[in-house]
């Protein structure tokens, strides 16, 4: 009942479910004499919500956002921050007949053993609508890092099912990314990728993928030994989204099969500033930023939720078909691509207040 | 400067590093009651330490630990307790030449930027030394896990390179991991590895893996969704081990390319026991634990330090050639096992203590 | 720009001032099942408000409050709750001619030098209307202390400028602390107290005092030594609130003057049960609660914004005459006792839940 | 079992009781470079050890300060940082006849209730000595400070029993606080506060007293609002010293009694500084501090153990006569001394930090 907080000094704590009042984030430790505006930060949140295309969840939620607090004229104060979504649509009544029942894969069961409750109008606070909360939060990170260091965040879709993109992520610009609605740059592969997850969507299924993150110009010295190395703070930001199995960082899991004298990056000098020659790292060494582009991957297995009968248990351990009714995204990646964004931002903005405290 | 504490209410702090006075950790937070002798602490230990066998360091380090508060009379006793061991094997010069270069795809230049200074003996906080207090740590953790609960954390070595073994992680047991010096549990496969590693050891150079790690009999609900979800603690925790570039849990990244009807794990009722037929979620639902086996991969890249020759630049940047004297680990794999499994103990112990705080 | 949460397993996050949106908490690590209505919190917010009485300020705040989550079918359902209050009054003009004026003994000067910019319209952090987001989150803690474990919080007003109340805090009832407007239980002490605030008025000036608070029935092993004892936490939460400038626990301050053998407490034996004979300890010994009841005095200063005429200066270093407009309160005292209240328990009730994380 | 931990960037964990292997502490979040000899460290701890003088304890604890990692060629390297002293002095016999009993106004009884255990060997860890590491890491604190920002923190002896020194505390220097063994920098006052511990200690008993610290130079803008205001986090700290039952800033109980317009202080231009013209506020307004003087006073009760005779009880709720043996300080304020500036260095190091995150 705890962990609903990220962050060390840019701290946030989101709250709400699908259903009921209203999911929000207060952010706490944000610098003051940041420009916002309510408009910026909705456009982060515009490309988050469903709606958006015809391949995901036709369930409309009209997420405006509001700002009860920390903002001014237009710059945050440096005090607490509240960001609100009211909730609307409740179409609750499309979960009637999952009272009684353990969805498989669904955190239904382990909320109520944790709990002793649980809430089964969507998922609570497994949801995908609590993120709403994080990218809120994290549309004011990533203007800051932008203003002030230039640092970029780009996510995209990498892969669908077994449908992969073989791209260059440091030429990767975000018009690209937003170019189609599965967000692959690639317009070729893309166009596969859309077409598998129709024919995924007309079978009631659902299918998993990977999305990509490239951060460009953060600055060197970012990071914590030994506990909270950037790489690990990244992967535990990335890990706490729903439905993700894997994370890895530059050459990653296939970079195990590497040689050390192909693997390491040399330095070199590069216009008078030290760079490295390749970038296998993933641009973190010894936990700490170096400067180069960092870049991950996040692996989201399929979503649970899908049309297709399923045979499960009930409340009372007997066997039930179950067949979800409402609207449901058979493929989760697009919507996820500003979640990864969010929250890569959150971290390199937690670090780099972090860093400075120990700057002359 | 920060980032040396792991854990909220099984919290460590750790110091040290491989050269000067000792490497050391303070657990704050260890319930007392709990039965550990030093003797168990030194086994983890030994189960650490290079000059093990023929294919890892030949360099000696006698890591006898001591205990200078927080146990009495063979008990914990819910004060905090330091765990030491005192550096020996001062063979700094064996580090000379690396006093003013920047060794490739190590901690050199990121520590240099980012404190001012760098400890050019050994790796500072950076080496594997440091993992000896981890270790120490979770020789409590395990033990405390395994009396009250009956937890089982077994980590193997499952690919060298490109060498991988295909097991059943649910059958395998802790000697069949001990039997061999690669520490992985398919015998046939295990000579395969020993003989990639001493051909690369023969050329001077490294090559990485992936650890499995399986934990069983893990109590249902531990976890703190949304942020401090089971499965992104464990991630961080792995991912701050040096050399891990990635981390993947159940499923994973293959998992991407299963559909949900496929992928969904359906409830079942086994000796009036709620299980699931299949287990691809790698028994962490919505962020809590099911009960199922908890299992996960991690990555780990070739060490950086080889001895061939290598260009790099200095603190100058001046190109300089760099032939890295001493001796070093071909392969840190076997040697990292014993670190994955105390980390994993450190989590699952946090959390079960977590888990306590609300329960009846 | 952190500071804003209090806590660490019940943890509070507050935000909001006095103008502007709205003012709200969001409680994180909240057990679930604890019944609540928004009609018993707002029954403490409305102990807490002005126009209560002619001898507070006139200005009316309509502080009706929301739950906009973690609250469901009248339980909390263990997830993070947001309670929030609307600000409404806006009589922003009031403070016009403070917009460029350092106002003695405010935090304008150290805001503005922290923050480079300052919030002039009230006090922004630094105002009362803050302490509504404690006094919400307080109510849910005060309710399941007393659901769970019988725990009663009694603070009153002990002391207003020179006028003391001798009582013995183990007699005291609630119903003697709201039967009048000062929340002095002697009626006698009570009336001199109202005379006192009333002349003070009447100078457009301002007065102190003391609150005096006990808590009953804490169970014995709460607090954490070394630094986070129980009367540390208890201290520094008073101290949080705004015109605190002392707390004293048990015999205090006048304390110092007795010898050991007086100021001791033995033990005795009471109905089978382990007793002191006395309680200098203020019910906490070694940092730790031992049962009997804790008590504490908090010291205010005199409330800063007053009528009358003050010589400071602008933010030009220009000396200026200052007569604050507005409405303002002579003594804080009485709307006080609901904040130290909610403080009191928002600390048990942390500390309960790490102590509960270590029994069996 | 937690609460060894102190600070949120500048943290401190301390472990180790007053027998069995040493005493020590992790500094984590230490800035690089700061230059520190162990003779430094070692000044401070000595003006804590009794043995100083015939008032205090005879018995004599060598306490012999290491550093064993986070100091390399005289300075700090912005890795954790482990400070210890062996414990020595085993002279446990002189505690056999208390192992079965409950101390008045000991922790014993406390402490047995919440680890299910005691360490009936001095106090465990509610004991003086556990304040060795709390000023070992202080030390390091307060010459950063001092190097850094010219801060000067001096704490002396103002009140023992009921003698009292009136003194002017913006012209206290150090050499006057030393220059007496009950260190009251009033020498007239000390003689007679010598002359009463004195007796006190021919009675085999005890006394109390205040401590009143001076922080000095302290920057603008250090504190959190809302809840970790400076103020507050300086009571938490001096409240977690053992013995301590009351802590007041500035004005403190004292100034409740004063009207505003008394009370507040005016700002005034003072070459070319604002400054204010009086300082009841004590150096803190709105929880930040102001630039003007820091100043409190720390309560501490008589020493629970006397030599004189008392009635308790025993773990079997028999009553018992206990007298006990060993030497036993009459008065610990002289001692406490150097834990006042230490735990007052850690605060604002801490908040230094923290406020540099938000600076440019």
């Amino acid at each position: 009942m705890s962990g609903n907080s990220f962050g060390k000094l840019f701290k946030i704590t989101t709250c709400g479910e699908s259903h009921g009042g209203a999911v929000g984030v207060i952010i706490d430790g944000c610098p003051p004499g940041i420009e916002i505006s309510l408009e910026e930060i909705q456009a982060d949140l515009d490309r988050r919500k469903p709606g958006q295309s015809a391949i995901t969840t036709p369930r409309s939620e009209a997420d405006l956002i509001h700002a009860l607090s920390g903002i001014f004229e237009g710059k945050t104060t440096g005090t607490p921050i509240l960001l609100m979504a009211y909730n609307k649509d409740q179409r609750s009544q499309d979960y009637d007949n999952l009272k009684n029942v353990f969805r498989p894969s669904h955190a239904d069961f382990t909320y109520l053993m944790k709990y002793g409750m649980r809430d089964y109008r969507g998922s609570g606070r497994a949801s995908a609508r609590e993120t709403l909360a994080r990218v809120a939060a994290g549309a004011i990170a990533k203007k800051f890092l932008k203003q002030e260091l230039g640092v970029e965040i780009i996510s995209f879709v990498e892969q669908v099912g077994n449908i992969k993109a073989y791209l260059n992520h440091s030429l990767v610009e975000m018009h690209q990314v937003e170019s189609n609605i599965i967000r692959c740059p690639d317009e070729e592969v893309a166009k596969e990728m859309i077409k598998l997850v129709e024919e995924v969507r007309d079978d009631g299924d659902s299918i998993g993928g990977v999305i990509k993150c490239v951060i460009r110009h953060v600055p060197v010295g970012l990071g914590e030994p030994v506990f909270d190395r950037l790489n690990a703070d990244l992967g535990k930001a990335m890990l706490s989204i729903n439905a993700v199995k894997g994370f890895e960082i530059g050459s990653g899991f296939a970079g195990v099969e590497l040689r050390g004298s192909v693997h390491n990056d040399p330095f070199v000098l590069e216009n008078g500033e030290l760079r490295t020659k390749t970038n296998y790292a993933g641009g973190v060494l010894g936990g700490i930023s170096s400067g180069e582009d960092i870049y991950f991957r996040v692996a989201f297995k399929s979503v649970s939720t899908i049309s297709k009968k399923q045979v499960t248990l009930d409340v009372d351990y007997q066997e039930v078909e179950l067949e979800a009714q409402g609207r449901h995204d058979p493929c989760v990646l697009p919507r996820a691509v500003p979640v990864v964004d969010a929250m890569a931002a959150l971290v390199i903005m937690d670090h780099y207040l972090r860093h400075k405290a120990y700057q002359h």
